[in-house]
């Protein structure tokens, strides 16, 4: 029997990537996706089309209602920056930044591993193009993962079995591109712009988008996914 | 001024004790609740009266969904255990057990704490009377708080501000209503019961309800509750 491992799947494209890789790696998949009063909420339709995609066992919505404390671009009226290059965005937390966001996501995941019976979390972050989240960083999910294996029963009778995998953590944007195409990822479906037009096409021009587009013209490749005219 | 400090209010009798003991200690308190699918979800009306009683600065209630990966008696259709002793619940993990649930509601806590710039979290966990529940413990405690100095802008930015406070996390129940009663806590208004009856009046006799109206027979004086009659 194959080992169950729980995927976040934002829809986006780091998340659809880590499926696939989650995939390659021979874990059945199950997925969980949030909605969180997100601006963006194609990307739940996007996480859909990804997990249909790779036939997962399982795919949940959580609704978690992060809008209760605002606080960040993405869930409250705050504008979400446009047009600022790569050394723009370097070093400082933007404004994008959900606060606790993927404390709270993994703690979902945690929840939904404890009652599947998985020991295997896989989490699209990445330090490198997302240096000013500090929810990003290697040394947090390393302490996430301490903390996750006092949490739970499974932690508790079995000696610290849960892995938090981060495979793309130290990637750089056209690398994850890379992996994902050798991996069978459709990037088309893929929804990754955190200000889409009311048809889900991405603006091509905030930092997410930005930093995509990147990654593909390093590569020499066309982004597959329609945008904005 | 004040410091503030994030209270996680479940309106049960620990919970109520602690949102006094902040109070007590001279913080500004914001408090937060859950609905998260549970039965007892008189406890929320529980923890309105609790919060008004002590004027809170504010008072949110955050909506999740834990019934959607389902695994406890609490959010799913499996019955709450009845009239076992004290005896008997101890040292293994119950039914009764949410998985994940601390670490969930640690993580709103810490969205809602950087959001308000607050560095103090105040939650009522017991290793005592809640042995068997691993997220009581106060390894899981520091893990956690070690975790969310590395999550957050504030933990970034400062060096390792946060606090998580357990004051009752080595106090028998009946220690942690003496120190309520000092406090000023109106016990009366305070919510415990695992099943409660159409009316939210307490079973007297799940877990829950053993443990405390034993806390108040050990100090010989009566749980001003209202009970099923």
């Amino acid at each position: 029997m194959k080992k169950k491992a729980v995927v976040l799947l934002s829809g986006g494209l780091d998340s659809s990537t880590i499926l696939a890789y989650a995939i390659n790696k021979e874990f059945d998949i199950y997925a969980i996706s949030f909605f969180y009063g997100q601006r963006h909420k194609f990307e739940l339709e996007a996480s859909k089309k990804v997990a249909q995609h790779f036939k997962v066992k399982d795919h949940k919505t959580a609704h978690i209602d992060l809008r209760v404390f605002g606080g960040s671009a993405l869930t409250a009226e705050i504008d979400v920056p446009k047009g600022r290059t790569e050394a723009e965005m370097d070093g400082e937390i933007p404004i994008t930044y959900v606060p606790a966001r993927n404390t709270i996501f993994l703690s979902f995941a945690l929840a939904y591993a404890e009652v599947i019976g998985s020991d295997d979390i896989f989490i699209g972050v990445n330090a490198v193009d997302y240096s000013g989240y500090p929810d990003c960083r290697p040394e947090y999910i390393e302490a996430y993962e301490k903390m996750a294996n006092l949490a739970t029963k499974s932690g508790v009778e079995n000696e610290n079995p849960l892995t938090i995998h981060t495979p793309l953590i130290d990637l750089k944007k056209s690398e994850i591109i890379n992996m994902g195409l050798e991996l069978g990822v459709d990037y088309s479906i893929t929804s990754t712009c955190y200000d889409p037009d009311e048809y889900g096409l991405p603006c091509g021009i905030c930092d997410s988008c930005v930093l995509r587009l990147k990654g593909f013209s390093e590569l020499g490749i066309e982004d597959p996914a329609e945008y904005q005219p």
